[in-house]
């Protein structure tokens, strides 16, 4: 189920940044790029931590991890702190030899800067317009853990949103609200986000402004997404190294200047932690706890359980056709194991929004029960009318409104 | 618009492999994994290519595709064959020593079965049941290129279909008919594609059979998918490496056995490619020369463009009403600029299946017209009753079958 989560996650972004907008286009570029990209970006001079090893057991600590002068496996001495770059590196070619050397993406942004002038030459786009891309990144982290939380290989979801110089403000509030709203939207509770303004000295040395959307994990408050405005920073590295200019010619106004970006970046694993950690709920049930993730229907992996009351061959028939019709519309899932209670948990352990039950009283009066998953209410519906209102249960309409013939069967 | 042709044709794969089936799960492992398993699959000892180099100017060549004994380059002279390993390596934790090399996968596959105890004891699956997965690859080829056909990064999406001993004959032509029925049901002719059944001599020394589906490529007749039979041999070598068992345990029959293996692989490039190619056509039409794309409503980029006929205001209102109540179902795109004839043809080039036109009639009549694509067939329908027309011709169904109060419009 992970990796249909993750697909979800992936796709609502992909729709409400690429698919339901004019001004911003995907794309995807590799993994492996030119090295001079990641010279121009600054990635090969800087993009380091300050580690220090153990003169003993020759262990090596992220200096700003260590509370003490020691080392914590050994208590051995340690050495200066020397900066060690975090980017993997790999050899393209037959020959192992310098020339060679290759890095794998620590993000995906500098892929689509060096496309710019490529994406504005096909895409008949005009500023403000924006690149998106989702895909792998690669660092070569000392510390890793809290979960899914930081990994050496994750995967990153961000755009570069190209706007004229001097409108950044707008921009960067602009998108600062519409991420948050983001993910209030899909379900994440207000009181367990917040954002964090970063102070002058916390920025990077070309950023004009930078402000985390920070979520309160099971370890702490932690970064989600990372909005920055980057001014010309970017373009302006990789035209100077690669000779070839990233100006824009607005062609309204006659002028033409190099353009201003907003960035918008998110770890899609850190995502669906978020996701998880804040649908995860357990609730009293009579004399029992009920465990259920209460994704919003967009994430869930599994929208609708079809579960026949017995495996009987007649309902059994039935049910089945009442999944073959439902199947090719939402990711159905079709169980007949042990109880229907049994069955209801582990919905609701997988999260699924809705359970349609059939039992022997349907193959009388051709009626369905949708169980919903948070409010354990039922309503009964003509099963010819099920797919149209599962479709729009699943698009918020109340569970009490019902359609012709359909009638609320059992609350809480 | 390659990257949402590739989502689709990703999309459309893993529909039909995994979430229109019961016995197929979807997983996505890491594309840096512990050494181990490349050893065990015998990846490190075997996974490689035979090499010369040139003596001179010390370039390396592949000696396969070699036609005489001088370096290609500078007429040098060359070395004796040498192996070289194509699997890209690199350096993981802070140390560039030899216990710290990890490798980039050169497939997916071997992810799925070292996890192939964790699909058993989560996944709920019986034998015969498969893992799915999609993602990122990497071979340090010499010889890349033919587009995108050979590259050192691809994509590959392939399955391992895990079998009870014996029933592998049944299984790899169940299979093999299923994957090849999957490209003409999306529109690739059947004379551009032809099973090359691999004679003895040719198969990897554990398959028990091999069967590639070939494409008749620009450049000639290529591999565009290989379904491999392969026995028990990745289970056994990942279970005498890592010490644990990966037998099933059939409660039914009460047997116990390492599984055998099915494996359909596809390279998602090639695919994109072969849909690319087999789509592509340039048709006289009068004087002029369409050039028009006929992608499967699947797998094209964009659905449905909305064109209205001018850019008076009125009649952009009520088409931009109708791209706004469209939009959320389909990939629509808007277009205003230029002739219709003009706009018409872009939309051919891009291979959007259909059009819909808002002229000033339509703005009296309420009704909107919608042109076929590959007829250039127009029909002409009530705008309320767009929506569904339109779903119901990209799922296939007839232009010229009507809604209530629709008519033809103009043939041809």
């Amino acid at each position: 189920m992970g990796v249909e989560l993750k697909r979800n996650v992936k796709d609502a972004w992909w729709r409400s940044i690429v698919q339901e907008r004019d001004d911003i286009i995907g794309m995807d570029t590799s993994i492996l790029m030119n090295p001079k990209v990641w010279e121009a970006s600054g990635h090969v001079a800087s993009f380091s931590d300050p580690l220090v090893e153990c003169k003993a057991c020759h262990l090596r600590w992220k200096a700003d991890d260590l509370t003490e002068t020691k080392c914590p496996s050994c208590s051995g001495e340690l050495t200066e702190e020397r900066m060690f770059n975090t980017m993997f590196k790999t050899f393209i070619g037959p020959v192992e030899e310098d020339a060679a050397v290759v890095y794998l993406r620590p993000e995906t942004a500098q892929g689509m800067f060096v496309n710019f002038p490529n994406a504005l030459s096909t895409g008949r786009k005009r500023l403000p317009f924006g690149i998106a891309q989702q895909g792998k990144a690669f660092r070569n982290e000392i510390t890793t853990g809290n979960f899914i939380f930081r990994s050496r290989e994750f995967e990153i979801m961000e755009f570069e949103y190209f706007i004229k110089p001097g409108t950044q403000d707008k921009w960067f509030e602009y998108w600062l609200n519409e991420r948050y709203q983001w993910y209030q939207k899909l379900g994440i509770k207000t009181d367990h986000l917040k954002l964090h303004h970063k102070k002058k000295e916390e920025l990077a040395h070309y950023a004009l402004a930078a402000t985390d959307i920070e979520y309160d994990f099971p370890m702490g408050w932690g970064e989600l997404e990372g909005i920055a405005s980057r001014g010309d920073f970017d373009l302006t590295q990789h035209a100077s190294t690669s000779g070839k200019s990233m100006e824009y010619y607005d062609d309204e106004t006659k002028e033409r200047y190099v353009p201003y970006v907003v960035e918008p970046s998110v770890g899609v694993d850190r995502a669906i932690l978020v996701f998880l950690c804040d649908a995860y709920d357990e609730e009293p049930d009579k004399d029992e706890i009920r465990v259920v993730l209460h994704f919003h229907p967009d994430i869930a992996p599994i929208k609708v359980a079809v579960l026949p009351l017995s495996r009987k061959e007649n309902l059994a028939a039935f049910a089945r056709d009442v999944y073959k019709d439902l199947r090719p519309c939402f990711a159905t899932q079709y169980d007949d194991t042990q109880s229907i209670g049994r069955r209801y948990r582990r919905q609701d352990e997988l999260g699924t929004p809705y359970c349609v039950t059939l039992d022997f009283q349907s193959l009388e009066d051709n009626m369905a029960t949708i169980r919903e998953r948070d409010s354990m209410h039922q309503i009964r519906v003509p099963v010819p009318a099920l797919k149209n209102t599962l479709l729009a249960k699943l698009a918020g309409e109340d569970l009490f409104v019902l359609p012709e013939g359909g009638k609320i069967w059992k609350q809480g």
